[in-house]
């Protein structure tokens, strides 16, 4: 039995230019015993939240037919009052966005205030999809260097953003995937440099000490637009639910670009519920916060280099071929990132168990 | 108490100039006794989907702290099997692909093959997320008006693209908002015309006699993409699935431009449910479409012009003021839609009793 259209080939295709030749984005999703490569939450809901969830879809169920809320309005106001206990920021309804995953939330951003003949700044090396989600939407990729250890020059920064004038400048804190945040001294300076949109990713947010960008919506309302998920603190990555606060202005222009009914009333209700054990979910950060540091001083001790990081993951080397290296760890059932950064990989802070298990490997590996 | 950030208006931001002065797409979403303004099936899940779908989310939701499959490969594989048995024509799930609702469907298409520089043409009227979708991904969109009975001049419409040489067509098949099918013949001839991608919108096409333009795919592989939903026939307007069947190559250009993990695990697994129960959710296909008929005849008999329909609404006219009459219907307590073609009203067929009520309305206003 042949396959319809089989024989026509991707090359066959009118195709975009600039996607002629490229690869889908993805890491590997293999079967292996230690997955630590994701940064997902290692530890599974609780069951009661399971229960929720159940209970809350089965009662929506049962209405499918219809279309879901097109403005998720009890969504965003179940995240608003998250993010204000989380924050000590007065948030309301209007501040808040949802959609897809903090992928969409992000697309939409550059629909709205990027595309043809913009561009969109970002301090590399960061989150890969960003310059992805640009490239999709048509505007200009300015990748800006960060220091060689990492952190961010705040004073050339600043320059920079003088010199450049982007519409939108991505600025990722905790970064991933070198993991340090950026203090809040540091943001108002560069928001105050940005002629335009700056969108500060807190994905990893809930897992450092740092204060959140939310605190300088009121004063830069035009400008700061702070990015979530649910992906990882909250333990929801298969939920895909990613959110942003910004000033009302802010969300009225995502709705103009937001596709309609783009939030099911499955991944609105499941989140409600997710919401409503944020504090039993949220307990697993402490947890993975001090996992991390035990891994971090580990790795150490056995002569990585390791940079320090506020977030649920760890960038580590020097490796001469974090390639083979990253293989090494895989046949000993441990997957982690290769996430091309020269002489750098990643791991995922897992569980005690998972953590030992990837240390156990690193004492045959990187000593 | 303010909210932050409230000061600024939607003036006041950066935003692309294409997009200023624009308000969000959207039927209103309003509370009253009938609801036949979005196409959506009347009849609820049955309860042993609902128990299904409850059960299946159920089971996902404790593993939910990980990633969906990136390629949802268990759903497309049972969209294939759906697809072959009500089309006859033996998809695999390399055919086959899957988005948040057919928007994103054509949305990733657009990333795929349109964009800046390129063209994508329409039959007008038709469906009015096509130019919004082309115009979010900054596809030039070239409107091509139908006869004046809405239905498609085929040799006008083969001159057009000869002429025009679009990069993507796209071709509704029933056409929403007026109702009408297009042949197999036609559609060969049509896209035989055609230079690049002709996408058929088949959204509709439980409803309608009609054979598939899948049955195109094998005959011409680089250009036909079949758009389908879950939302109409299938009753799951809320659960947001979206599909489509093509050449592999096809999705595999499609996988280049997919947000990754687009698709949420609860999604995926609330979708594979509802097709386990096509066979009970689509009997209520044939329920709908003798309604419908039923519906034309009685608005005919009242003096209505009734432009015919294969789909599950009907366009009905003449009025001198659609607004005002829109308005009639809605102080009767039935919501139809003013899809903004003059003389024209959209009203969706609903459950015999909300037809009654439609029709008992309609023997009043349109009289």
């Amino acid at each position: 039995m042949s396959t319809p259209g089989e024989r026509a080939a991707l090359s066959d295709l009118p195709l975009r230019d600039d996607l002629r030749g490229r690869s889908p984005y993805g890491a590997p999703q293999l079967d292996v015993p230690y997955q630590l490569n994701t940064n997902e939450n290692p530890y599974p809901p609780p069951p009661a939240l399971v229960a929720d969830i159940t209970a809350a879809v089965g009662e929506i169920a049962a209405t499918l037919h219809r279309y879901p809320d097109r403005d998720a309005t009890g969504l965003r106001t179940d995240l608003a009052s998250y993010l204000t206990a989380a924050t000590g920021v007065g948030l309301s309804t209007a501040n808040l966005w949802a959609a897809n995953g903090s992928n969409e939330v992000l697309q939409q951003i550059l629909q709205a205030f990027g595309g043809p003949g913009r561009t969109a700044l970002g301090f590399e090396p960061s989150y890969s999809m960003h310059p992805i989600i640009a490239a999709g939407t048509r505007t200009e990729w300015a990748p800006t260097p960060r220091r060689a250890d990492f952190s961010l020059d705040v004073a050339a920064a600043v320059a920079v953003l003088a010199e450049r004038a982007p519409d939108i400048v991505f600025v990722t804190s905790p970064n991933n995937p070198t993991g340090q945040s950026i203090p809040l001294a540091d943001l108002r300076a560069l928001i105050a440099a940005a002629p335009a949109i700056v969108v500060v990713d807190e994905a990893y947010a809930e897992f450092s000490p740092q204060e959140s960008a939310v605190a300088l919506i009121d004063e830069f309302p035009t400008k700061v637009i702070v990015s979530r998920t649910m992906s990882k603190a909250f333990a929801f990555a298969g939920g895909r639910l990613g959110y942003l606060a910004a000033a009302p202005a802010m969300v009225d222009a995502l709705l103009l670009v937001r596709l309609p009914y783009h939030l099911s009333s499955l991944t609105q209700a499941a989140a409600r519920a997710a919401l409503r054990h944020a504090d039993e979910t949220l307990a697993s950060v402490h947890a993975l916060a001090a996992e991390r540091d035990r891994v971090a001083l580990a790795l150490a001790g056995l002569g990585a280099a390791v940079v320090p990081s506020d977030a649920n993951f760890i960038l580590f080397g020097h490796f001469a071929d974090p390639h083979a290296t990253w293989q090494s760890y895989l046949d000993r059932g441990v997957l982690i990132r290769d996430v091309g950064i020269p002489g750098h990989l990643r791991v995922t802070v897992g569980t005690p168990a998972e953590n030992d298990a990837f240390l156990a490997a690193s004492k045959e590996i990187v000593q």
